[in-house]
């Protein structure tokens, strides 16, 4: 077989650094903007926290123990500091469960959510991707508060 | 050695995948709208696309080449059909330089435009994730202006 180009924990890495850019752009929305501002037909940014962290755990858990079962985004956060602390919690769960992933099953299909049949690979990828996408987003509705947002290349902690 | 998580061509059609999304947000530009409408001190969609533009293509050829030239965001093109034909005539190009490549490679250190020096795999996950990130703002963008964005998950032609 060919040399892999990026190693499971290469990958794990990769999504834990940008958890910390997501972080930082989560704190740097003052409280009541977080759960009140948005753009037109879109969602606050608390919504859109709320989304990833509905997707990343229990997505993990449900490719590590084989349960597909539906999400749902509409967790019981409504401060600030409530959302910092379930993404804090989530972090060392997703690096246990994703460890669980032996290197083998990344090629198999996975219905995530009993409704997304693709390869683990792309169901990791689009986790990933989901929170660039929607992080890219609250970037705007900082500007749109006249806040600075994170550096886009700063992934430390 | 482990089990490959990613191959080479998978990944490069993950790229090409999230392109035919770029291009998509980019067709939904009015054209006036494309080169002028900005929030605060960002920029407009049209200068994000050309930063895009200007990593891509020069920074696949830098690392295939092993030259490392500084980028230059500031391409001559003024309206959304001049865009669109870059973004196309790219596409081609990005295939063949990637696939030029060897998997042995995408663990070396490349010092990308004389300034970024990262393993390879990590200046093309940049490539990827910098793309999602200010698609994601030009999604804002469209909202903005009263214009529904594509959809995140479609990525096809």
């Amino acid at each position: 077989m060919n040399t892999a180009i990026l190693s499971k924990h290469d990958l794990l890495n990769h999504w834990l650094e940008h958890r910390n850019l997501t972080r930082r752009t989560l704190e740097k929305f003052p409280e009541d903007h977080l759960f009140t501002f948005k753009v037109d037909q879109m969602r606050t940014f608390a919504d859109l926290i709320k989304e990833l962290l509905s997707l990343a755990v229990p997505g993990l858990h449900g490719i590590v123990h084989h349960e597909s079962k539906p999400y749902d985004h509409d967790l019981p956060y409504t401060n600030k500091e409530e959302l910092l602390k379930a993404w804090d919690e989530a972090t060392p769960q997703i690096e246990k469960l994703f460890l669980q992933i032996p290197e083998e099953r990344f090629a198999d299909d996975y219905n995530l959510f009993g409704q997304y049949n693709f390869p683990i690979i792309h169901n990791i990828l689009y986790f990933i991707d989901n929170e660039i996408h929607h992080r890219g987003q609250g970037f705007v509705y900082l500007r749109l508060l006249g806040i600075e947002p994170p550096f886009f290349w700063d992934r430390s902690k």
